[in-house]
């Protein structure tokens, strides 16, 4: 055989397709055999969905939320308080907390986190943009939603010395214990903070 | 939101992109956002791959290995011995014994196992044609490749006796202790088979 796959057609699959995060050639293959067992629509169907969203999404004017239109879904909403925003690392994230049905105000999304070790600065980030955004005025407060890690803390502290001058109040996520955890598995300084930030009984 | 996702779009896509083996909703997601943080072209190129795969891709007319011709690029070798068929389940099992590039006869690819449990007959199998190829003469001999597992067996006793009354020699593939496996390790119905099937040694 020419190829090793007996079909340029399913090497060039292969390929593609162990571009994708977490999918090896061995993977790969056994996707692009899944696809050809399977009818032609779907094959089809899928192909051309991954290259509609590939071609049709774009990304919120305001808050770089994913979005087919210049504003996202939220921006847009005339529903939602404008005074808050929710900072977050990433679209994935704005969908956690959508599903909460907790928050009612906007969102900035930063597009990843300042992480020296993978060489990513705040410039790479779009913390100018929210800057901007909390200088134009009217935002009562910033609630800088990220994850308590490394990465998160760092970036949570640039967000906060860029902010603190402004005249908005700068909150962040509670820590404490996760809800459905034991307290015999939860680390130390989580069960520390969450000590140190108790709330009265039935609060919560 | 009005969708789970923001976008229809990306619903879509999750949709379509969940629908393959081992992919969850989750999985999904994280699909295809990765998608979007890429470039356009990648994006682009993945769908189109799978479109042109699930389009172009036939089966040989002879063996039933994926083709983009009518005869596959190992029938259509006029280098092969055609006196020779390798039966096997599947067309990832072809490149697997092309990879050993010790074979040089044709295939015939069955397209799965006689499974009672999961209601595949003999009818539903390349069974048929594998007969026809024997009966039209000028085959020496058929090798039997199939895992020893119960449906493997169960199949390779089933066309042992369709071709059993034919003037062919029918084989198998050696069992034995695997290249690399050890001895502890290995069940004792191996340890049986390769005791009993033993080579004089420096043979293999």
């Amino acid at each position: 055989m020419s190829s090793e796959f007996a079909s340029n057609l399913l090497e060039n699959a292969v390929n593609e397709l162990s571009r994708l995060p977490g999918v090896g050639r061995k993977t790969a293959l056994r996707l692009a055999l899944h696809i050809l067992r399977r009818d032609i629509g779907e094959g089809v169907a899928l192909g051309q969905a991954i290259i509609d969203l590939r071609r049709g999404i774009k990304y919120c004017r305001l808050c770089h939320n994913i979005s087919e239109t210049e504003l996202c879904q939220v921006c847009a909403d005339a529903g939602r308080d404008t005074s808050v925003i929710c900072v977050v690392e990433n679209v994935k994230d704005v969908m956690s907390f959508e599903n909460t049905r907790q928050f009612t105000g906007l969102y900035h999304v930063l597009g990843g986190l300042v992480s020296p070790v993978d060489g990513i600065g705040p410039d790479m980030l779009e913390i100018d943009s929210l800057v901007a955004r909390v200088a134009a005025g009217g935002i009562k407060e910033v609630i800088i939603a990220l994850s308590p890690t490394m990465d998160g803390e760092t970036t949570a502290y640039y967000i906060y010395r860029r902010l603190r001058d402004y005249d908005v109040n700068i909150s962040q996520l509670a820590r404490g214990v996760a809800v459905g955890n034991e307290i015999e598995y939860t680390d130390e300084i989580t069960l520390g903070r969450s000590l140190l930030n108790r709330t009265p009984f039935g609060t919560n």
